[in-house]
This record gives structure tokens, C-alpha cells and sequence, in this order.
């Protein structure tokens, strides 16, 4: 018994995202879903690390939930594991102080997203990368994201349907991609994230290795603090929610 | 107009296999489905190469279909791609004589089957890597590999469900595996292979790589001529037909 921290891996594809929706399918609502019949139909409320929309993964979401069962953290592993549906694993559970909490007591996190820059696509990739068939310029990219590192107001890089109250001043301590077998990585690793940033960044990142913009814009488009100046937000396939760390 | 050669991928996956079956998603189902949009009602029946099991991919199946519609190559192959679902890729689209024949005319076929060797389960990979925890000695897979190649009589390795009539002789030009990231890959390509064959080959590779039994036990077990010799049949979604050669 006490609280627990779990680190879990999804595929997002089958999922109406992570949060709980009457008669969607959630990763919430399918992780409450075993807790509840292993709690003999108590409800066990799972708080995780941050939402994650329709279609994007994840590879080390965190969460966090109470129990009363006397079983331990490989027991729960085990329990959890075979119970879930194949699309969601659990990579470890660990007994935690009461204390600890997913989403408040996050320092950092990872986000990463991917590109399969090819002319063909490829079907088996299809729910996993973004299929972006034009040429892109790595270093004009490279040089932007040293642009986006450090702490800013991400107003211009976040929905203007977040709902999330108070200011939007994050720091990213790393923003980078990488090129390898037609495959770009975009690595994006800061304090927190607004709503859709990371899928808006990719899409100015990409407009920048297209050469419709320049990598100088970013400190201009940062300074308008206006959603409106940017294009649209990236498909959510090729985003994966990597890290999660705690401190 | 005339006669058509489709060289096509499919994410076996959400598929109840190639063949047509009443009230089931298959993939000839969706093909003849979209031919028939195409050709006002007019029902079109397309060959394949050979039929694939549920779950079972195809980077390389071919089928053939004939068509009064004058259309070019190219015509074809951007209509069916707009039309078909994101699981279904055409990657190619060839006039071809009249007398051409997508399963007749075979002279060879390769099929590969791919297994994640390491201790956790890659939920990413689910469907498309058969997941084996176990250690594998790649040496004795590989010695075992050569006494497969060459003419024998396929009988044990063949489902005793298979409906074909006629020997079940066939010849194997290639059998190899090769292990790289943790992924062991199979490749078997021949004159032409019996009903479940690959997955029972594949089957009997890993009793072997797992030392349950010795390369030199594949005569052996050839020279029986029947398939309760020899273990399961191993799991559909690791398999892959990989590419058909025409004469």
C-alpha cells in the first residue's frame, strides 16, 4: 500500500488521447480500468506527467496513483502488464514517498519528433513519422533551434486554445535535430511545454529547412507573442513524449 | 486498356488476410472494392502472386487484373493510391501482355521474417517483429540454413491443412539469417512455398538456435515427411512477402 510511480509506453494510434473522454478510448481510461477491477470496482484516479493528444506516443510517460493492495513493485508491474491492453506497457513502478506528485514535481522534460524525409512513403511508418517528402537544409535548422534554447515567452508557439492560465515563459535547455537513413530527429528538452508547442515549433523548424524562412526569424517571431504569425500546427503521429524527470 | 501488373505493400495488421472473405476487410476485398468505383459497378477481379495469412505483410506482392478504361501507368497508380486506404500502397503499375499471369508465372519468391531478440517487448514493433526473449546461437541457425536450400520434399514443414494438391517438392535457393540491433531476419527465397512454410521453418530455426535441437536434425526431419514431427507454427505478423520474380 502507499503511492505509487509508474513510467509507462504507449502507442498513440488507437487512443482518443490520454486524458479520460466518456466512451473514448484513453490511456487513462484504460489503465483506470484494470486498477478498478484489481480494487475490486474501487476507483483509483491516475494523475500522469502531462496529456498527450490523439496519436502521439509515448516512451516514458510518467504516473502516479494510491493504493491500499499489499503488493509489491515487480507484483505490480507483472499485474499491470498482463492485464493492460498490448498497446500500453509499463516499464517499471516504484514505490514512492506520499508526497510525490507526477505532473508538480516534474523538472524536466523530453519531447522528441519525428520526420521520414523521403520522396516515397512508407506504409509501415505511416502512424509513427511524419511523411515530409521535400528537401530540408539540417544546418539552417540546426542554427534555428540554437535560437529557440534558453528562456522565453513561447506565446507564439502555443494553441490559442490552451487553457492553461498565467504566463508562458518556458526554458528549453535543448533544441536539435539530427539526419540519418532519410530520417530527421527533432530533440526538444526544457522545464515544461505549452499546449501543441512542440508540434508548432516542428512546423516553423521545417518552413525554416524549406527556405521559406530564415533561421533569424525565430528571436522575431518570439517577440510577437501572437500564434497567428506561424503556420499550422504539425500532425501529432510523429511526436513522442520521451522523458519525463523528477527532482 | 489491357492487362495490368500491380507491384503492391500492405500493413497486414487490420487485415483478415489477401483473399477475399464475405463481411471481412481484406486486402483483395478493398482493391476490388476501389476497382469497382472506378469501373461504375462493374465488378473486377484481380490474381495475386500468392495469398498472405492475417497479419502476414507484403512489401512486394503482385497482382494483375484487366480493365476497358483508358488509363496510362502512371493514371493507375495515382487513381488506386488516391482511393485505396493508408494500409494498401501501389508502388508500381505495368501494362503487361495479355497472356501475363501474377501467380502462374512466378519463377521466384522471396519471404523474410523478422524476430526482436531481446528480453523486453517492443510495443512499437508488436506487429511487426515476432518478440523472443531467448538467446539464439546464430551459428547453428546459419548451418541450419544451408541443409534447407536445395530440392526436398517439404512435406513436415507444410500445414496438414493445406489444400493444395499435388508433390510437395520445392527448391530453395536461398535460406539465411542474419542478426543486427537486436533483430534476427530470416530470408528464405525459392521456386515457390507450401502453406505455412516460412513460419514453420522459422519455428524450427529458433528450437535450433535455442539448442532444443541440432542443425544436422533438418534432413532428418525432411526424410519424415510429416508434420507432427516438428513444433508450432510461429506467429503470422513477423512475416513478410518480400518480393515475387516474373520470367
Amino acid at each position: 500500500m502507499g503511492r505509487f510511480k509508474c513510467t509507462i509506453q504507449y502507442d498513440g494510434t488507437l487512443f482518443n488521447g490520454y486524458q479520460v473522454q466518456p466512451n473514448k478510448r484513453t490511456v487513462q481510461g484504460e489503465i483506470e480500468k484494470v486498477l478498478r477491477k484489481m480494487h475490486k470496482g474501487q476507483d483509483i484516479r491516475i494523475i500522469g506527467a502531462g496529456r498527450t493528444d490523439a496519436g502521439v506516443h509515448a516512451l516514458g510517460q510518467v504516473i502516479h496513483f494510491d493504493s491500499t493492495m499489499e503488493i509489491h513493485e515487480t507484483g505490480w508491474k507483472k499485474a499491470l502488464n498482463a492485464q493492460l491492453p498490448d498497446d500500453i506497457h509499463v516499464l517499471s513502478v516504484e514505490k514512492v514517498h506520499p508526497d510525490f506528485h507526477a505532473r508538480f514535481d516534474v523538472i524536466e522534460k523530453e519531447y522528441h519528433y519525428f520526420i521520414l524525409n523521403q520522396e516515397t512513403p512508407d506504409l509501415f511508418k505511416r502512424n509513427y513519422m511524419y511523411h515530409f517528402p521535400y528537401s530540408l537544409d539540417m544546418e539552417k535548422m540546426q542554427e534555428a533551434c540554437q535560437y529557440l534554447e534558453g528562456t522565453h515567452d513561447f506565446t507564439t508557439f502555443s494553441s490559442s486554445k490552451a487553457t492553461v492560465k498565467g504566463d508562458k515563459v518556458r526554458t528549453i535547455y535543448e533544441a536539435s535535430c539530427k539526419w540519418e537513413d532519410n530520417q530527421v530527429e527533432f530533440i526538444f528538452r526544457g522545464s515544461g511545454f505549452l499546449y501543441n508547442m512542440v508540434r508548432i515549433l516542428v512546423s516553423v523548424l521545417l518552413d525554416i529547412g524549406q527556405g521559406k524562412r530564415e533561421p533569424e526569424d525565430i528571436p522575431i517571431l518570439l517577440e510577437k507573442r501572437d500564434r497567428r504569425v506561424v503556420g499550422k500546427t504539425i500532425d501529432a503521429h510523429g511526436l513522442y513524449m520521451w522523458k519525463v524527470t523528477y527532482g
